[in-house]
């Protein structure tokens, strides 16, 4: 394990000190563990919280977006481990402004069973609380099982839109309703060259072989759709399109969201030479890519690959998307 | 070599593509082969030009600074390798609206000669320009030899003061003055864990065995100071503070800008770890680190490794880097 770190039991507790160290102006650490990550200035009354959590190892992903026109808080659990109940509730808490609260996350069975059960709890005290769970991995599940799909990078764009709603007054109906419309209009999918290291256990992710690209892995190293010889950044591409533009209902004059993402280690570099392609492949069948993020929005540590994140727009998403926004990571 | 590409001699030029493409409303490219990239909106009339130029395989450095209160041109080289003087002459020209054009660009010898050449051809076309190399690196030589230093992440925030006293209206005497405060007063050391992969050689940039650290190397796989083990991230944090701060000449009371940099791999995780320990070692001894940047400024593609740069700041510097800037990379 070749890692900058102390205790690798300490990992994400002293990320977490850097972190609000840097960025005390924006973020603090609450719950009885400081496993919560909130809005230094605290709920804002009359505004719909949205919270999300999900394991460490991701950043910015998912603490990385509480902020301004973003989350309100974050519950933080340990690499590639959900978190506890108790700290889905405390940022529940963190986040509620008097108007309701949105939970937004990723669709994994623990974070799943674990968001739901702090609802139970805080809708018994009375608190407002809708859930949106984004599912946006093409690659884990056939179309016909959608419910089936992990939640992978585009829950950035799902965190954007409700953010944005919620930021401009939206109720807890009406920022739930832009966050499944983005959640249902987002796919992604990614393609892994390297795994990264679990500190705690000092062993990697997965093994592949110097040679070789898994194409469909998933973010903590779930199995893909292909394993076999790397090809061309030009090839690769095609084929993420490939698996995307069928589900995504684009045609000439459309415009669409996209995100191309670093796994943690693959540099921009390569990120904008498949931003190329896609660019001239969007160009070729007349749709208009607007807002293109390029860069490390949801990363598996020091994982090297990358992953395609499409969103169809309307005019609501895209201004939602183009709306003002400020967190550690991020300044739209 | 595993990184996703197509031919690697199209890598710089495939990734300026799709720079270009992502982020047109900011960023052109010119001069015959494109390998100048400056700001759409051409020179400001009135406004003293930036330019900068080097290498590429360092994103964000050094193009991706040119925008808003940033640079207005860029000339880019191969990978690892300086651009060429016409190339020069192009960023600058492209940059000059009349009030003068500053080089600004880090300390390796080619670059130098280049931007040398390319100073006097346009000086005798009745340029105004001014030249300021940023030398930040303490582990390249001893202060007593700082001109031979080689320039690494400190020239951010050479290139953002200087950027926004432009921005703000100074002569070509004002920005070059800040420039050269900055270049002065900031100074930088990494730690190496892993090479990159130069694309066109396919060759790592240099080796080093799977639990050892090299201290003090250059953002090219230049040697450093020591070659051992790899430590905890404290005591390679301490080590690095230790060189950098008898330099410094900071007391209590005092202020400093702090940019923890990735070499690439690194992910923010243990960047965060870091900063942890600097805070905390800045707030023992009553210094105030001020506007801290955690993240991925200065690169060798997918190198493993960071760097820290500290520059001790008076409220004109802070005041600089404060100011509002935009770029493909950065947005402040």
């Amino acid at each position: 394990m070749k890692k900058i770190l102390n205790r690798p039991a300490d990992y994400v507790d002293e990320t977490l000190d850097g972190l609000v160290a840097a960025h005390s102006d924006q973020l603090r650490r609450l719950g009885e563990d400081g496993r919560v990550v909130a809005r230094s200035r605290g709920a804002i009354p009359g505004k719909v919280g949205i919270v999300t959590g999900g394991g460490s190892g991701h950043l910015p992903v998912f603490l990385g977006y509480v902020g301004e026109g973003l989350l309100d808080a974050c519950a933080v659990g340990n690499v590639f481990a959900g978190p506890r109940v108790s700290d889905c509730q405390e940022a529940m808490r963190a986040a509620d402004g008097g108007a309701g609260v949105l939970q937004l996350y990723g669709n994994y069975g623990g974070d799943r069973m674990n968001f739901e059960m702090a609802r139970e709890m805080l809708e018994l005290e009375g608190m407002q609380v809708a859930s949106v769970r984004v599912a946006d991995d093409v690659a884990s599940a056939p179309v016909a099982e959608r419910q089936k799909r992990r939640g992978v990078a585009g829950m950035v764009f799902a965190f954007k839109v409700a953010g944005a709603m919620a930021a401009a007054g939206g109720s807890l109906a009406e920022v739930t309703k832009v966050a499944e419309k983005a959640a249902l209009a987002c796919r992604s999918i990614g393609v892994a060259l390297t795994p990264c290291v679990i500190p705690e256990s000092g062993k990697a992710s997965f093994e592949i072989a110097a040679d070789e690209v898994e194409f469909g892995m998933g973010i903590h190293g779930e199995p893909g759709i292909w394993r076999g010889k790397l090809k061309t950044a030009d090839a690769l591409t095609d084929e993420m399109l490939e698996r995307l533009l069928p589900e995504c209902n684009l045609g000439h004059g459309d415009r669409v969201a996209v995100l191309v993402n670093s796994l943690g280690a693959t540099p921009h570099e390569e990120l904008y030479i498949m931003y190329r392609r896609i660019a001239q492949t969007l160009a070729d069948k007349g749709i208009t890519p607007v807002l293109p993020l390029v860069g490390r929005y949801a990363t598996s540590m020091e994982m090297a690959g990358a992953s395609l994140t499409l969103m169809p727009v309307d005019a609501e998403l895209e201004a939602l998307l183009a709306a003002p926004a400020n967190c550690p990571f991020w300044k739209v």
